[in-house]
């Protein structure tokens, strides 16, 4: 009887303190209805980062180069303190910065734009401020792709995953785990040879125009293996935003997660510099919760930071 | 009568809907409550976008340079296709992407880790995944600003905001509103100038010691006006990241929002070209909610796109 009954009590327990909380501060409470929110729900979620860090060593596309990283410079004389072209050191300046010469904004985990492919396209900056947090689906065909590198994502893997989790929520981004991410560090020439796996036209088609997601994601750097990209030419054509190179789906529910969505926002941009973080349930097996890493104070580095022969600032003993 | 009873019988209702979907289908309710939370309060939630875009004309501190924007060009030949230099272009090659020269991440609307001047400090990409959603304060000084543009927050002005709103939440992000961004457009060398307003040193100390706040952030491009940062330098030296060159704070509630905090994740970075999106309550004023800015399909721009003197790409006619 406990267990059959346990979760109707706990909830009309929380409901009537729900309940209680309108009646006693009514104003109060409808103002301060998404802290509720984070502190019920958001406070103690698992955060699951789903970003590749980029660096000078990533995989892009042959036809771009790579990241350059360096020590930012004076750009400009400031008597008695710094000359023209001088590294900024923590010695001597107190602080340091880096530069960056970036060939492309078609690199590391990315959210891609309409202007990209798609004169008539918005830009990066152009995207609404409600790409910001979305319901996550994760359609798994890892186990296909493991059989075939090749597979691409069809309307029945979505349908699948419907008939056991529902349908898709409208807005959702819905991303497609391979489990190919894997290869990001190990295998980089990977990303620039076929086969690798894809989204299939019709199920890109299915999922904007019958479901009416804001975005799907994938884990290789290009949506599939046909010669003219036609589904990355449909997507950005019709208007529509897609990620790129995305990690760690392994590690999210299929079904129950949010997305939070980030990205540089430089003006007019043709490329997103992204940062997608998976908003797990508090009972979910990977991720950590603000409790677990609050953020403030952040650890200390366990040896100064130097950089290594690629730019990139690492604590090195 | 009505309105006295309105909200507690609306409440009754939500509360009894909210029950009796755990009494159905328990389990499904478990997983599904961050869904839950996005239909019932995000979805309707107003957003506003808290971020200037970057490009090669804002305003920086002197001692570094400029971003530079240019059309991304071929890194490599690909025979029949593209040779190395060769510019991509909508007609000849169905894309274009950009380049970037970036002389500093100190650049645009940041987050600080604590790697820009401290040598034993978190890197952009050593920030955890809950770095993601939080409550949102926003302190108003923009009155006193208009009175003496050196004004800094204090103590005081923190406690006057929990007179009214109570106690700063744990783990919140509490921007400084100075009305000061309104000046990043038309009064850009005013960024390099003193008097600016800032946040003094015992009132971040306040926040972080007392409150336990994320970070704090403010609309200038440094944290206050003292020779040495003494402000920057505590929280930097002690581990903790802040938000510079913030926007629109005069359109998001005191108390009661969210803020979506999203940034470029370049490994070991020591700056994070970043992107605050606010969520505030249906009700907000401003902001657009997702029914009204789906963001799937954009919208077409009204000219296509060509790149103005200085790189950025907007619509021409």
């Amino acid at each position: 009887m406990f267990r059959r009954w346990f979760v109707p009590i706990a909830a009309t327990i929380t409901a009537l303190t729900f309940l209680l909380s309108f009646t006693i501060h009514p104003a109060k409470s409808q103002s301060n209805a998404l802290w509720q929110v984070y502190e019920t729900s958001l406070k103690s979620a698992k955060y699951v980062d789903l970003t590749h860090a980029f660096s000078p060593t990533i995989p892009v596309w042959q036809g771009f180069g790579k990241a350059t990283f360096k020590p930012a410079v004076a750009g400009a004389e400031i008597p008695d303190y710094v000359k023209v072209g001088e590294e900024y050191t923590y010695g001597t300046h107190g602080f340091i910065a880096t530069a960056y010469e970036l060939p492309t904004d078609q690199y590391g985990t990315q959210l891609d734009p309409p202007a990209h492919w798609e004169e008539y396209g918005a830009t990066i900056s152009d995207l609404p401020a409600t790409f910001a947090v979305r319901p996550l689906v994760v359609i798994d065909i890892h186990e296909k792709v493991a059989q075939d590198p090749g597979y691409h994502a069809t309307i029945d893997d979505i349908k699948a995953w419907e008939a056991k989790h529902g349908t898709i929520p409208e807005g959702a981004v819905v991303m497609i785990r391979s489990d190919w991410y894997k290869k990001w560090f190990t295998e980089t020439a990977r990303f620039n040879q076929k086969p690798f796996p894809g989204v299939k036209l019709d199920a890109l088609q299915f999922l904007h125009l019958e479901r009416q997601i804001l975005f799907h994601g994938h884990e290789p750097l290009d949506t599939d293996t046909t010669p003219n990209l036609e589904g990355e030419a449909w997507l950005l054509h019709n208007h529509y935003t897609q990620a790129e190179g995305v990690a760690n789906l392994d590690q999210v529910p299929a079904a129950g997660a949010l997305v939070s969505i980030g990205f540089a926002k430089p003006e007019g941009g043709t490329g997103g510099y992204a940062r997608y973080i998976a908003i797990c349930p508090p009972d979910w097996q990977y991720g950590v919760s603000v409790l677990e890493a609050p953020g403030a104070p952040l650890p200390k580095q366990p040896h100064p930071l130097r950089r290594d022969a690629n730019g990139v600032l690492k604590p090195t003993p």
